[in-house]
C-alpha cells in the first residue's frame, strides 16, 4: 500500500523508510498517510475475511498485504450501554467502549500491535520505550512475542502491578525518579545506538495507526455510521488514543462514507491540564506545566509532544477540553463499579468525571448520546491513594 | 425455550422453577437440559443477528427470546497461536483461548452473565457466593449491574487484587480463615433466608450454561468444527469451565453437527489433586484431600461437589488428568510472558505446565494440535509467592 510520512507541523513529506521520529526539517512529530481504499457500502466490505480484532482493517493500515502481524488478540473490544450511571449524570444514552478488555489490559495494545509489527518488519532487535505503566507493559508484551529486546523507562511512582507486568514479559525495567518527563528523556538518550529503536507510543507515527482502529470499530458497531454517538470522551495525556480516534473518522470520510463525526472531547485532571489551559486561552500549543500528584498517572504529561496536534484536532472535531478534580475521579471510579460492574483504573475514571462535567456545562445536551473510552483495567492499579487536597 | 433440570447423579427430572441447587431425591447437583435447535449448516445460522459475545448463542441458552441479558460485554474472546512456546514443549500447533480478555479478567464472566440474568429474571434481591477470588469478583460485578445485593465469602489467603476488586463493586466481602471449603460452608449457611439466593458458581446449574459457550466459540473459530484442535487443556478446581466445555460440544452434536470432539484434559496441582487421584484409581468419585499451600489458588478445591461429573466427563471425552508441581507452574508462567507476551495468573499457568506434562507422557503426540484455556489475567495476582518445596 502506498504510504508516506508527513510532518504534523510544517507538512513536509518524507519517505516512509525515514526512521527518525521527527521531521527532517522542523523536528516536529510525524504522521503516516495511507492510501485509503474506496469503501463499497459498508466497512465490512473492506474488512479482511476471517480476520478478527483490528487486523480486520488491514487494508487501512500501512502494511503490504503480505505482512505477518505481531498479534496478541487485540481489538474488537465490546461496547456496552451504561444505563444506570447515565441516568445518574443525566445522559441516559451513555455507552462505554471497553478498551481494558485487551490482552495486556489497556488500549495501548492497538498501538503496540501495529508499531511492533512495523519494527519487526524493519528488522529491529532492540526497542526502548518510556511509560507511566500501561504503554510500557504493552510494548514489553509485543516485543516478547516478536523476539525484540525491550528496555522500559518508567517513573518510580508507577503502580506496582504495572511495574510487575513490565518485568514479567522479560523487559528490562529502569525506574526513573521525579516527573514522567524524566523517563522520556532517559529513554530517548538510551536509544541513540545504531541497533536500537525508540518505540515511543507518543512519538512513533505507527502507534496512532493502531489506535485509529478504535473509531473503525465504533463506526461499524453503530450501524456503519448511521447512529453514531453525538460525543466521544477520551482521557488525554499524550493523546495517542485521541489522535487515533480522530484519524480513524477522517479516514472513513476519505473512504467515501458520509456521516457527521462525533464531537471528540478531551479530559485531563486539574493536577496536569496543559491541553485544557491551551484550549481555553485559544493558543496554538499547550501550556507546559509541572504536574502535581494525581491518581490519574496515565495522563500526567506536563508537556505533550503532540500537544499542537491535539489542539488542532479538538477544534476540527468541535471538542471541549475539561479538567476534573481528584475527588471527581475518585467518585466516578466507585460509581461505575457499584452501578455498572465496571472496574476502571483512575485514569479512565477521569473520562467519566469529565463527561459529568461536560453535561453540567451544557456541552452535552439533554437527549444526546455519549461514548466514553475505558482506557485501562482497574486491576492495573487496584488500590490507588487519593492525594490529600 | 423448553428446559428442565436433571440430577447429574440419579437422573431425576425436576421443573426448571425448582429453586434449590440440589436434586429433590438425592441432594446431588443439577444440570439444565435445553431444547437445542437444529443447525442449518453452520453455527452462525443459529446465531442472533447483531449480537456479539456469548449472547450470539442465545437460542442455545435456557431463556425465552424476550430475555433481557445482564451483560458486561463477556464472550467472544480471542484465540491466538503460541508458536514460540509450542516449539519449546514440542507441540508446534499450540493455541490459547484468552478468557482473561473478559470484563472482570477471568472466564467466570461467561457463567456470571447467564446466572445473574437468571436471578434477575426470578426477582432475586440478594445473592451469596463463595470464591477464591475470580468468581467472587465476577458475581459481584454482574450483581452490581443487575442491582442485586451481593455478599461474597472468600478465603483470607486470596490475592489482594482479587479482594480489592470484589469490594469496589460494592459487594460485602467476608473473609473466612482456613481452607477454601470453609468459605463455601459459610456462604451456604448465610443463604438460607427466604429472600436470598446462593449464587454458587459450582452448584448453580445456570453457571455452566454460560461456560458452555467457550466451546461454541472454539467450534466456530476452527472452521465450524472442520479443523478442531485434537486436545483441549483446562485447569480444574470445581470444573465449571471443564464441564461447560464438554456440554458445549455435546450440544453441538445434538444440534446435528458431525465432528470428533477434542479430547478434554484436566490439570490440577500436586498440592490439591482429588480428581487426578480419583481418575488414576479408576474411581467413580474424586478422593477428597486437605489442600496444601499452592500458588494456583483458583483450583485449590479439596472436595469438588461436581467431582463425579468431572470424572464421568473425563472418561467420555478421552481425557487424562495430570497433576503438576509448584515449580512447573512457576516456570510456565514466566515462559509464557517472556516468549509469548502472555501474562497469566498462576492457576492458568498450571494448564500450560500440564500440557507440557501430557506431551512428555505421550498423551499429546507429535504433530497433534492443542488449545489451552487462559482462565485468568496475571493482573489478578501480579506478584505471587511460590511455596517452599
Amino acid at each position: 500500500m502506498f504510504k508516506v510520512l508527513v510532518c504534523t507541523d510544517c507538512g513536509e513529506t518524507q519517505p516512509v523508510d525515514h526512521l527518525e521520529l521527527e521531521c527532517v526539517r522542523c523536528s516536529q512529530p510525524l504522521r503516516v498517510e495511507v492510501d485509503i481504499p474506496a469503501a463499497d457500502g459498508n466497512l465490512a466490505s473492506i474488512a479482511k475475511p476471517g480476520a478478527r480484532g483490528l487486523w480486520k482493517y488491514q487494508s487501512l493500515l500501512p502494511f503490504a498485504a503480505s505482512v505477518d502481524p505481531v498479534t496478541l488478540g487485540e481489538g474488537g473490544t465490546p461496547i456496552v450501554p451504561l444505563d444506570n450511571w447515565g441516568d445518574l449524570i443525566g445522559v441516559p444514552n451513555t455507552y462505554a467502549k471497553l478498551e481494558h478488555v485487551s490482552p495486556t489490559g489497556s488500549f495501548k495494545d492497538r498501538g503496540s500491535a501495529v508499531l511492533i509489527t512495523r519494527l519487526r518488519e524493519l528488522g529491529v532487535r532492540n526497542a526502548v520505550e518510556d511509560s507511566s505503566g500501561n504503554a510500557g507493559a504493552s510494548i514489553a508484551a509485543y516485543c516478547a512475542k516478536a523476539g525484540i529486546n525491550a528496555v522500559i523507562f518508567a517513573p518510580d511512582s508507577a503502580p506496582a502491578a504495572k511495574l510487575a507486568q513490565i518485568e514479567i514479559y522479560g523487559a528490562q525495567l529502569k525506574l526513573v525518579a521525579g516527573a514522567r518527563g524524566n523517563a522520556a528523556r532517559a529513554a530517548r538518550e538510551n536509544s541513540r545506538t545504531p541497533d536500537t529503536s525508540y518505540a515511543s507510543h507518543n512519538m512513533h507515527p505507527y502507534f496512532v495507526e493502531g489506535t485509529k482502529t478504535f473509531s473503525y470499530e465504533i463506526f461499524e458497531d453503530f450501524a456503519d455510521g448511521v447512529a453514531l454517538p453525538d460525543h466521544i470522551i477520551i482521557p488525554v495525556g499524550n493523546g495517542s488514543l485521541y489522535l487515533g480516534a480522530a484519524k480513524g473518522f477522517q479516514e472513513l470520510q476519505t473512504a467515501g462514507f458520509e456521516f457527521a463525526s462525533p464531537r471528540l472531547h478531551v479530559v485531563q485532571v486539574e493536577a496536569c491540564a496543559p491541553i485544557v489551559v491551551g484550549a481555553e486561552a485559544g493558543l496554538e500549543r499547550p501550556v507546559a506545566v509541572a504536574p502535581e500528584t494525581t491518581i490519574a498517572g496515565g495522563i500526567s504529561i506536563g508537556d505533550p509532544p503532540r500537544g499542537k496536534e491535539v489542539l488542532q484536532t479538538l477544534r476540527a472535531f468541535g471538542g471541549t477540553a475539561v479538567a476534573v478534580t481528584e475527588r471527581a475521579v475518585w467518585d466516578a471510579r466507585a460509581e461505575l463499579a457499584e452501578r455498572e460492574g465496571l472496574f476502571v483504573e483512575p485514569t479512565s475514571a477521569a473520562a467519566f468525571a469529565g463527561t459529568r462535567r461536560l453535561r453540567e456545562l451544557g456541552v452535552i445536551e439533554a437527549g444526546e448520546s455519549v461514548l466514553i473510552a475505558v482506557t485501562g483495567s482497574g486491576l492495573k492499579d487496584p488500590q490507588p491513594t487519593i492525594p490529600a487536597s
